[in-house]
């Protein structure tokens, strides 16, 4: 990765699902992530790299999963898995400290928050795409909740859409070390010119 | 138009901008839009397809704009110009009166309210396809304001993404008559299947 | 008009269908837009911004329609009325001399040619918008057919996906001059920063 | 999946790549697919579901990898690793037998060819979404190639835009067993409600 290299103007951070619920002691999915969480200082390093993108004048976006609300799904013809899941947890509940922004990651004046999605791509379905193009945006750097469905989704969607996209590894987590593996090792080098830490994040804007 | 026909389960009504700012008295830009809108009685017509809507158990949408709030715009390298119109009026002001449904047009349970649209298509970066798709909706009988903007870009959206559309002619406004003929009558027909009065909308569903 | 400025590395000139059936002489449509096409050198004019562009070194694209191929609709549960005109037609009939670009808009190597559309906008269901992202380009010039449908579509669609449009109005042509003026004068200055000539064209990008 | 359900009517076959490269001797991709492809008989189920299809009277669709052309990415600034390689191998290119599809699946009339995608998703950048909608279709049966690219992102789209998807789970292949199980046990189950085999798809359809 010694060619990690972003042209300022044009690169965003998109930081994925920072609410309670995920990354909070005491969140409805805490316990499950956890573990991966810990073992790679997820929670740290998430910090580190919105730190890094400030320090370095990068815009900060937010792509923020749909906080459940009493009647989202129960007319809908069809509902898919990952949104049975999270109907049935009430998962990110509107107006619940669970569907709050974790207190570190609340979003600063000048920051661009995207419309709700509804499934797992901060894109599908929401004006993501156009803020950044409204900003100038090109490259994304991405960290954020969970590796295999909502980063892995927004970093697909990402490629096809045209943008380069940059994954930091350990600013992300997973319930299990082999989701993490699917997510990282084996789907996203597809997608992302670079897989890095957030050490090289901050290493290529931070130094030169 | 002895032809309107829809498939009740596969129809809804979608109803654009119902704002105080657009069609209540005091609102901002009703002085603009009042002469037009008295003149074919676009609000009574409003609430007679809404309501022949409700009877004929059609699912009711809502495309509704961004509501303006400080550092919209700020930001953006470029800004569209109907953009920079809501921007130095404030139009549809977030938290202000005029950034309100008119009291008639208040969604009730069961209705669908989309994602703020940012320029004039309901559809442009929001989540309305989506929610009519997971609703089963494939005809869009298309009432609000106003007419060679927002109603006409939600209309030509629309046809690209393959719904057959009916709009009601006599349940939108606009500046001036000559708008409304842009519209209504130079544009539309070549993306709606039918440009019909809300009289027509009632006979062809309450009278079967 | 005298802030027309372009971001050359940014800007593109998007050049919509350019075909015989409507520009060439014996073209199916050719005898609908003779007139205006006269009028205002349409042709010419189109040249003109096309070898300005070639000049300024600014990328060329093409948003082309759907030439019409036996079986394109028969099997749609519904067709917008601008396709079934498409249809009845058979406008820019694959195979055929209609369905070609006359002869002085062939793309050149470098060009880029998008997927063909099924409607109006050149975005939709295309990768148009991909295809500008990979290139760069935020800023749009536009010329082609015809003002009201294709045109307009394409420049709503280019606004509400965030980028800056300039028409050239000298360089577009339509069935009457009123459908000129819908598209020219009431709509399209709520979505296009410049509505200009092809000389301010040439005056913006060649002298400085 | 003893309620393995569809609406014929509003049920389309979804093939992804089908492409000599991909599953027939001799094709630049097949030695890496073969081991997996031969070990759950893939093609034949590939040939089985189609079969099926065709028999219950259920529309099939094409999503078709874009077929490697010259100067297809020299020009863009940002390419994804995946087209990279794509790019290197020349993978489906244009004109040769590689970019034909296998014998036995060439589409026949009435079948739907979605436009070429340049990434991973049919959906993105082509016109499957409205081919899907013009006929009416709301539920997916997909099979093809390979499962934790094309497949993957082909589904992840799908659910996204509001399709309920089936996944064939022994009619598509990958580079390894340890591939197969990402796409098909860690990550599909999340955004397509069944992930079934060829079989069950007959008796679900066939038996009735």
């Amino acid at each position: 990765m010694a060619d990690l290299k972003f042209e300022r103007e044009m690169t965003g951070l998109l930081l994925i699902d920072p609410y309670n619920d995920f990354i909070s002691e005491g969140g409805k999915l805490w316990d499950r992530i956890k573990s991966v969480a810990e073992a790679n200082d997820c929670i740290p390093h998430m910090l580190e790299v919105l730190s890094t993108a400030r320090k370095a004048g990068l815009r900060v976006f937010y792509a923020m999963h749909r906080r459940y609300r009493p009647g989202d799904y129960e007319t809908w013809k069809y509902v898919a898995p990952v949104q049975r899941a999270a109907w049935s947890r009430k998962t990110f509940e509107f107006g619940t400290w669970g569907g709050e922004f974790r207190a570190e990651f609340v979003p600063q004046p000048g920051d661009i928050l995207a419309q709700e999605h509804w499934c797992s791509s901060g894109f599908a379905n929401t004006d993501l795409d156009l803020q950044l193009k409204r900003h100038g945006i090109r490259q994304l750097i991405v960290a954020g909740l969970i590796a295999h469905t909502c980063v892995e989704s927004t970093v697909r969607f990402a490629a096809e859409l045209g943008y380069d996209v940059t994954v930091v590894k350990d600013a992300t987590a997973d319930y299990s070390e082999q989701f993490m593996h699917a997510a990282l090792v084996t789907n996203l080098p597809n997608y992302a010119s670079g897989i890095v830490t957030a050490a090289e994040v901050a290493d290529a804007l931070l130094v030169s």
